[in-house]
C-alpha cells in the first residue's frame, strides 16, 4: 500500500511537472503565431488572442488601452488603417516583419496564468511602386522591443491577459541610429476625447536614446533574487 | 485493481504526452541544426538530414524538386557550385548566415510525422579581397522567409520530409526594400531538359513587393478555426 | 508484482526523460536570460551567472579568461568601463543589443553538465548627443556570432562554467560587410603583465574574411556521426 501511494504521488507529481512543461510550450506558442498574424495584420484574429477579462490590457507606444474594448480600440480602429489599409489581412507593397524570439516563459505556482518576456525584432518598408504611400514615419526601418507580456488559460486554453510592448529603437534604414531622435509616442489625447485614443497615458513609455530597463518578471536564475534595474 | 487500470492508463497517457513534447524539440532542433549546417554549406551533411521516401520534396526559389533525387539535385548541382564553391563547407570571404527562429511544431496524432512554421532571417556578402568573385545578384543583403516544413519519423529518427521555404524578401544592404525588384525565382526550365532544374513550377511562388500569406499549418490558437488568408 | 515492478521502472523513466527536457529549458533559459542582462550591462549579474569551478572560463575575442577570477576580471575590469561607463546598467545613448537564439542544448547522461550551441546577433550604436564618446571601434554596427557553451548543475541550479563566443562578424551599419577587415582581437599582452588580459590566446580565434566552422558539439541528427569541419 505504501509502494502504491508513492508510485501515485509521483505520479501526480510528474503531471504537474509535464503540464509546466506544456504550458511554457503552448504561451511561447501563442506568442510565436500572434508574431506570424502581425506580419500580416490579420487583427481580427490578433484580437481573438486576447481573454475578455477585467484586467485585459495592452500598453503601446505611451499609452495604456483597457479591456477587450481597448484592445480593440487600439487594432481595430487605430493599426487597421494604418498599416492593413482598413482591410484585414496582407497588403502588397507594405511589409512590417515582427520577429519574436527569446522567450523566458514563467507559468504561475496554480498554473492558471503565465508571465513572458520576449523580444520583438522588426523590418518595415513601403515599397516606391505604392502610390499612395502609407502615412508611416519611415519608409523603410528597423525596430526592436521587448515584451513582458501575462497570460491566462480559460477553458483550457491560454490567451494575451496584459500585452506590454516596450520599443527599444526604430532606425532609418539607411542612417541608423545615431542621429535618431526619440520616439514621440503615438497619442498626445485619450479617449473619449480622441476616439482612437489609450485610456491612460503610459508613465514609464521612452525609447532611444534613452535606454531605461523593461522590468524583468523573474529573478536572477542563480541568485534567486529581484533583478535591480 | 480498477486503481491500478487508472494507474496504467495515467502512466501510458503521460508517457504520450512527455513524447509530444520530446519530438516538438527534436523537430525543432533539426531545424536549427539544418540552419548552422546551411550557413557552412555543409550541403552533404544537409541531403542526410532528408528522408528517402515517395513524398520528399523541396521546394525552393519557383520550383519544386521531388524526391531524395530532386533534392541532390537542388543542393549538391545547383546549390553546392553557386555558394560552395563545388566543395562541402565554408569559403573565405563569402558568408550566407540562415538564423532558424520563432518555430511552431505541430505533432501528427499518429507520433510520426509533424509539421512546423519557422522564419529565416539571412545575411550574405562577399568580401571584396575575393576574387573572382561567384555569380550572385547581390554583394552583400538581407534575406527573410518563411518555412513550412513537414517532417517524418523513421526508425526513432525525425527528418526532414518535405521543406518549402517561400522567401518574403532580399534588401540590398545598403538600398534596402524600397526598390528591390520582384525575385525572379532560380528557374526558367525544368529537369531534365534544364539538368539542374526542378520537377515542376512553383504557382504559388511570389515575393516582395507582393506580400502575400504563407499559409498556416495550425489552426486559430484561441478559436480553434482555419486562419483565412 | 511483475506489472508493479515494470510500472516502478516505467514510472523513473519518465521521471528521468522529463527531467531531461526541463534540464534543456531551464539551460536555454540561463542563456536567454544572460542576453537580456547583456544588452544593459548588468555585468554584477552576469558574474553570477557563472560557476566557481576548477574549469570555470570564458572564451572572448581571441583570449581565454580562467577560473571565476578571469571571468571577473574580463566582465568587471575590462568591459565594464568599456560599455557602461564603469558603473552597472545601462548607459544613455549606448545601447548593444545581444538577441540570443537558435538554441541546441544537450544534457549530459549525468544530468549534471550540459552543453549548448547558440547564436547571438546584434546591434550596436552610440548616439551623437553623447559626449564624449565611448572608445568603440564603430559608431553603429551590427555583429553575429555563435556561442559553444558548456553549463553545470550545482545545488540544483544550472550555470555557465564554460561561455565560448566566436564572434563571426561586424559590419559598419552604413558600409556593410564587404570592406570590414578582420577583427584584430582585444589583446595583445597577457595577464598579469595586462592587467585586463587574459590568461591565454585563443589560438583558434578568427572572424571574418576568415569563415572557419566553431566545432559542432552535437552528431548529425540523422546518421549520428561527428560531423567532420
Amino acid at each position: 500500500m505504501d509502494t502504491t501511494k508513492h508510485e501515485t504521488t509521483t505520479l501526480s507529481t510528474l503531471a504537474n511537472r509535464l503540464e509546466v512543461l506544456e504550458d511554457k510550450e503552448k504561451v511561447q506558442s501563442l506568442q510565436f503565431k500572434y508574431g506570424y498574424l502581425l506580419d500580416k495584420y490579420y487583427l481580427t484574429e490578433i484580437i481573438q488572442l486576447f481573454a475578455d477579462h477585467p484586467e485585459t490590457e495592452m500598453r503601446f507606444l505611451g499609452g495604456k488601452y483597457k479591456g477587450i474594448a481597448g484592445v480593440t480600440r487600439l487594432l481595430d480602429c487605430r493599426l487597421r488603417p494604418k498599416f492593413a489599409n482598413g482591410g484585414n489581412g496582407p497588403v502588397p507593397g507594405q511589409f512590417v516583419d515582427h520577429i519574436q524570439l527569446q522567450g523566458v516563459v514563467t507559468i504561475a505556482p496554480d498554473g492558471q496564468r503565465a508571465k513572458g518576456r520576449f523580444r520583438n525584432f522588426q523590418q518595415g518598408a513601403v515599397h516606391n511602386s505604392v502610390d499612395p504611400k502609407p502615412n508611416w514615419p519611415l519608409q523603410q526601418w528597423w525596430e526592436a522591443g521587448v515584451y513582458e507580456n501575462e497570460y491566462i488559460k480559460i477553458d483550457g486554453i491560454w490567451r494575451f491577459l496584459k500585452v506590454r510592448y516596450q520599443v527599444a529603437w526604430l532606425a532609418d534604414f539607411v542612417k541608423g541610429w545615431k542621429d535618431q531622435e526619440r520616439h514621440a509616442g503615438m497619442d498626445t489625447r485619450l479617449f473619449p476625447e480622441n476616439p482612437v485614443g489609450p485610456d491612460e497615458y503610459d508613465p514609464e513609455f521612452h525609447t532611444w536614446p534613452e535606454t531605461d530597463t523593461l522590468p524583468f518578471h523573474y529573478p536572477h536564475p542563480v541568485t534567486g533574487e529581484p533583478i535591480a534595474i
